[in-house]
Parts: structure tokens; C-alpha cells; sequence
């Protein structure tokens, strides 16, 4: 007999139920904002572990503030198949972005547990907490923690008030110490599986209420700062500026142009910082951000290059010191096969009426990390104008109930490719 | 027999040591940071209030927070000679930007006073505490108060961290209530003289150690608000963005062009924010200041429609929302030429060494609003590279005592006229 499984419209109202609840801990009144560390994210790791205990894991909040839950399998220390995303989000973000992936992966756990199904795995679900970069100066750190590639230098690092990372932890109630034992031994995971929001408009367009991440492209980010003069704003002749706003404004519209010029390129100014910002002073100094990705890690390379090439002649003809420095280079992240393939059988068993849509993903997101250690799958949920990291991001209720039966579909696939016998 | 006078040396000396005492009181620790009605500011309103009384003036902290110093003369209520300045700051300002000038007025008062001479008007030092425009959105209110044309909407302006004018003038020892009735009355002030930094690099360019301003340039400031659509800086297409960083960067190479083309113009972004502002986030909103001036009212109303023309092109091509909210117009501001012949009498008298160079001022002072009610005239003071708005705003000493003995020979110079009998 087949295991009985919840509908996806019952798993779709379990999940916006559970997001609501999850939603409610923000650091900001009126405003989705969950930062890394944050008295918010304590409370939504609390609420996730909590969540998860329900679904029958054993659960605990990690050194590095990742709430972990476990099943074994049928003795204690099976690899795992993991299912994880994360629950910070940006200042004033989404609902769904991270928050659906976490969820989804407690409601799949929960429904194997009730089913009563005996996987040849341990199925474990997790919760990361710092997939953002909003806070601290960091990249994929939680899941890194995880892949054995946590860098020392991040609990150095420093957020915009000047509080450590190190401290922030200790606050939190993780333990620096303890990081480095998070680490996984190799085949300890069998699978790492990620749900997301697509976060673009692909899916929308073309109808699909999923579709299986090929690729998760390269992106490089960095700080550039300009250094130029302070000085009064009406008494400096525009002749003898050194104006570092101006100067930091040319490079922004240079960085659109350069990802304007490549292939499926993008380019994004997202941080913007004179110094010292004030109406009638004349920028001394601009600290910026850029972001910029495409499908081939060659093509960030060239992007690089010409970045380089462009702010060295704006700086140059304006007089003003420049400096640049990459704080983040991720190559493109292929997703394993053998998973993108369970996750098309997972989705033929979820519905006849939908197909394996495959795309690559514009954004980072933990699965990179974990592709370092084990083979990593992605699957795309249709997400409203493509719009996120914005209170305006949205999706319906039964697309996060199909992408959590697909999930619940795709375990089942892959315990049967162990050799389980699980009847479908 | 000429009144004993102290020598410039000596009066730059004690302004020097008056200054290091002053200049103690700051918000930033290590930067000079003194805005409106911050703890700073009380602090040096204190300082300021005691230095006075050492004067021989009468001294009290007024209803607006400024500090206001007064010795009668031969009989009380006569019209008043009075010398003023600010001693508000930027943000990681210089020493002397204001500073300089209420010290000025303090030590020329001292120097009168000990020399004994008997004026035949009032004679007053007003530290004034809101010039610089950076905490609130106001315009000269503090000076604005004493000349009757304080804007009662400015009470409810709030300053970054959402804080209403009204509770920090409260906070500060103030009263809102009380600020209407320190409005001076026709005829109630004889001249005002303000001493200042030049903030420009035409006197040190020339080897003058002072100059007499003939005119304070229009200016006009604006609020500017960018309205795209926020979204994720990996996943929405370059062709799809509606951008508002780089709408608003387009923007502030315009507002620098406009500026470039119009005679004797300068125009400033100082404060740019992007929102969310986050390094993985298209920015949704930008919002920014603009701010330009030029020696001639008709100029600046030129440059503002060129704005609006270029401004509102952009937007309308990027598809993005613009607001432009002028906030602050002032007119070009003549200096009172009765008080620019006093000032080049002072001058002569102080030192044959010296001349009285006319120069207009590019940026806005307190004496723009007392010109409301009053005579009024400037004496700029050399800085080094005419640095200012900058903790590597410098001058010399002996500039300091030059302008300090100035004032004091302009003020006897206006006695004078009206009628003492003082030797020179």
C-alpha cells in the first residue's frame, strides 16, 4: 500500500501557517528584518527548533546559531539527507526567501514521520542563519560552518555599529569555540536539498509552479572606497573639487554599463555611504558595494577586469584615490545530477500537470556552500514578479504546498534508489 | 589718550586658548561633532555662557538655545552693536567654522571693557547653536528666531533617528513657547558684525590675512527622493531593473554638470541613501540632497529649472518616481555697506600691513538671517586651503588676533560715528 501522504493544498495551508508563525520575530516593528545574530533571530531559532521537535526531529541551535534537526535512520549515525535553508533574512525583506525553504523541510520530516515510512537515511532539517551578508561582512558563514570551510577571520569581522562577530555570537548564545567541530565528515551527507523562491520571474512566465536549479551562477562581490576632499558646498569651486560622491556616482552608472555588455550579466551598487553625509559638505569619502554575476565564471573575471579598468580612469581624471577590494568570489556552482534527476521523479509523482523546468539561479544561496561536501539540488518555487527581498515578495499558498509534497516525493525517490522498499 | 588695547599676538593667543576650551565639547569622541541641541552643544552653550561673564557681559541661554551676552551702555535699553557667530558643527567638523567667530566677539567685548571705554550703544556676543543644517531640516533657525522670522513648522521637523525638534529643544533646557518673544524689535540692534573663516582660498591665495564680504550668494537646497522597485541584485535581469541607485547617481552628475555650466555656480550632493541598502538588494528608493548656489538670484533660479528639466528626464527614461522638495531658498544677501566702511576703517587701524579685499561669500551664515532686521556685514578670516567643514581646517594664530582687533577697532569706529569721544 501507498504511504499516505498529505495533499499538496493541506501541506500548502500547514506551511503558510507555520511561516506566519515563524514571521512573527523581527528586529523591526512593521517590518520583516531578521539579522544574523539579532535578539529576532534567537526567537525564530527558538520557534524553528521548537517546530521541529514537533515534526519528530531531535533538534538543538548550533555554535554558529543554525538550528539543526535530526531523524536517524533505522540505527543512529546513517549519512543524511539534508533539507535546509535559511532564517535571516535582509532589513524590510520577505516572507518566503529562506523562511519556505526551513519550512518546507520541517513539514516533509513531519509527514515521513507520520506516514510512518522507514528511510534507509537519516533525514535531518536545517536552519541557517546567515545567508543574507546584511550584518556582517560575511559569506554563506553558517553553511560553511557545516561544509568544514568556516573562515576564523568572519568572527573578526564587525557590523555597522562596530559590534564583533565573535561577541554577537557569545551574545546569541553559540560558542565560538565550538565551530570548528560543526564541520561534517566526508559521506556523513548523503544529499543536501534546498527549496527557494526563485527570486526572478522564469517560472511565472512560462507557468511552472517549480523548476530544478542546473546551476547557481558565479558572483564576486567587493567594497570599493573613494578618497577624495572634503569641503564647504559653497565655497569650493566646482574646478577645484576632489568630490568623492561624483566620482563613486560615475562608477555605479560604469558597473551598469559593464554588466549591460555581458552575457546574462548583472551588476548592482546595493550599499552606498559619503562621507561624512551631510547637506553642505562635500563628500571626502564614498564606501560602496558591487555585486555582479553570470552564468560563467569567466565572464565575472572579465567583468572584474573591466571594472578595474573603468573606476582606475574615473578615479584617475577626477583625482581621487580608489580602492578596491573582493571580499567574496563564489564560481558557478553546478548541482548534482543524480538529485536533479530525483527531483524530476519527485515531481512527476506530485502531479501529472507539472514539469521539470530546469533554470540556473542568478543568486547564491547555502547550497553552494554545501556542494563542497556532498551532492547539493535546488528546487525553484514560483515567487510573484520575480520580486524579493521586498515586503511586496508573494507566492501562493499551493505552490508552497506542491514544492513541500515534491520534497516529501523526492526523499521517498532517493530512498528507493538505496534500495529501500517504499511502494509508490 | 588712546585706549590700552592688547596686541593681535596677544588677542590671538587668548583665542586660541579660548578655542581649545570650546572645542573640548564634542559628541564624536575624538572628531569634532557639536550638532543642535546634543549634549555637545549644552555643554559648549555652558562654556560659552561662563566665558561671557568673564567678558563683563550678562549672559543667559535663550528659549532657541542660543547663547546671548549683553553690557549695557552709558544708559540700559539703547540699540545694540551686535557680534555673533555659531558654534554648532558638522560632523567631524574644524575648530573654527563658527567657533571662531563668537570667541572673536567675546574677546573684543573683554578688550573694550578692560581698556575701559564707554560706547554709546549696547554692545552683545550671541553664540548662535543652528547654522550648519545638519541635524534638522531647518534654515538658520536660531538666528531666525532673534530675527523674527523663526518657521513654527521647524519645531516639528525630526531629525534622523525620528527625534522631533520640539522634545530635543525641550530635552536641551529650551523652551518652544518662548521662541517667538526673542524676536528684536525695529531699531533694537545698531549693526551685527560676524567674523568667520573664510571657508575659500581666494585670501590665502592673495596674502591677505582678512577680507570684508560684500555679498552672501543665493542658494537653494532641495530634498530629492528616487521611487524604483527593490529586488534581488542576482536574479532581476539588468533589461528589468528599475534602479533607483544609479537613476540617483545619474542624477548627481547632472546636478555637477548644471553647476560646471552657470557662472560662478557650485552644486553638492552631501547626503545620498539608498533603501534597503544592502549589498544583494537593487535599491528601491534613493533618497538625496542637492544643494547649489551662485553670486545672483536669477542664476540659481536657472540652475533649478535646469535640474528639473534634466532630473525629470532621467526619471522618465529609467522609469523610475522623482520628487524634488526645495526646502531652503535664500536670496542673495547684500552686506550693509555703512558697516563694510567701518570694517575697512578697523582694518587700517589695525595694521598698515593689512587691506580691506572685498570678496562675496559662497557659502550661507547667521548674518543672512540678522541682514533681515538690521545692518549687517561679514569679516572673513584666512584658513588654510580653504579647508573647512574638515577636522584639517586650519589657521594661523595671529589671523585670529588680526580679526579679533578688527572687530574691536570696528566697533570703536562705529562708536565713533555715533558720536563718542574715543581717541585713535
Amino acid at each position: 500500500m501507498s504511504p499516505v501522504l498529505p495533499s499538496a493544498s493541506v501541506l500548502g495551508a500547514r506551511a503558510f501557517a507555520a511561516l506566519a508563525g515563524l514571521n512573527r520575530f523581527s528586529d523591526e516593528p512593521g517590518k520583516l528584518t531578521r539579522l544574523y545574530l539579532s535578539p529576532a533571530h534567537r526567537q525564530a531559532a527558538e520557534f524553528t527548533k521548537g517546530a521541529m521537535e514537533v515534526a519528530g526531529l531531535t533538534a538543538f541551535i548550533d555554535a554558529a546559531g543554525s538550528v539543526q534537526g535530526r531523524r536517524e535512520g533505522p540505527r543512529p549515525g546513517l549519512p543524511a539527507v539534508v533539507i535546509g535553508s535559511h532564517i535571516d533574512t535582509v532589513r524590510d525583506g520577505g516572507r518566503y526567501d529562506g523562511n519556505l525553504g526551513v519550512i518546507a523541510g520541517i513539514l516533509a520530516a513531519q509527514a515521513i514521520r507520520d506516514a510512518g515510512i522507514v528511510l534507509p537515511f537519516a533525514l535531518e532539517v536545517v536552519a541557517f542563519g546567515d545567508e543574507e551578508t546584511v550584518r556582517f561582512p560575511t559569506s554563506l558563514s553558517t553553511s560553511s560552518a557545516l561544509a568544514g570551510h568556516y573562515d576564523a577571520a568572519w568572527l573578526d569581522s564587525r557590523d555597522a555599529d562596530g559590534v564583533v562577530l565573535r561577541d554577537a555570537l557569545v551574545a546569541f548564545g553559540g560558542d565560538p569555540a565550538g565551530i570548528a567541530a560543526l564541520a561534517r565528515p566526508p559521506g556523513a551527507i548523503r544529499a543536501y536539498l534546498e527549496v527557494h523562491i526563485e527570486q526572478g520571474p522564469v517560472l511565472e512566465a512560462e507557468g511552472e509552479a517549480v523548476g530544478i536549479v542546473t546551476t547557481i551562477n558565479a558572483q564576486c562581490r567587493a567594497r570599493v572606497r573613494v578618497t577624495g576632499e572634503a569641503g564647504h558646498a559653497g565655497t569650493v569651486p566646482m574646478a577645484l573639487r576632489k568630490d568623492a560622491l561624483t566620482a563613486a556616482a560615475e562608477m555605479a552608472l560604469a558597473l551598469e554599463a559593464i554588466a549591460v555588455a555581458h552575457d546574462q550579466a548583472v551588476g548592482t551598487v546595493g550599499v552606498f555611504r559619503p562621507d561624512p553625509g551631510a547637506t553642505n559638505v562635500v563628500p571626502g569619502a564614498v564606501e560602496f558595494t558591487i555585486d555582479f554575476r553570470a552564468p560563467l565564471g569567466e565572464t565575472v573575471t572579465a567583468m572584474e577586469a573591466a571594472i578595474r579598468a573603468r573606476f582606475g580612469e574615473i578615479a584617475a581624471r577626477r583625482g581621487v584615490g580608489l580602492e578596491i577590494v573582493p571580499y567574496s568570489r563564489e564560481e558557478a556552482t553546478p548541482m548534482a545530477a543524480e538529485l536533479q534527476e530525483a527531483l524530476a521523479a519527485g515531481i512527476a509523482r506530485t502531479g501529472s500537470n507539472l514539469s521539470a523546468r530546469r533554470l540556473p539561479s542568478g543568486a547564491g544561496h547555502d547550497a553552494m556552500a554545501m556542494a563542497r561536501i556532498c551532492p547539493a539540488a535546488m528546487l525553484f518555487v514560483r515567487c510573484e514578479k520575480g520580486i524579493s527581498h521586498s515586503p511586496l515578495e508573494a507566492m501562493s499558498e499551493l505552490d508552497a504546498g506542491i514544492a513541500v509534497r515534491v520534497m516529501i516525493e523526492t526523499v521517498l525517490e532517493l530512498a528507493r534508489r538505496d534500495g529501500a522498499a517504499i511502494p509508490g
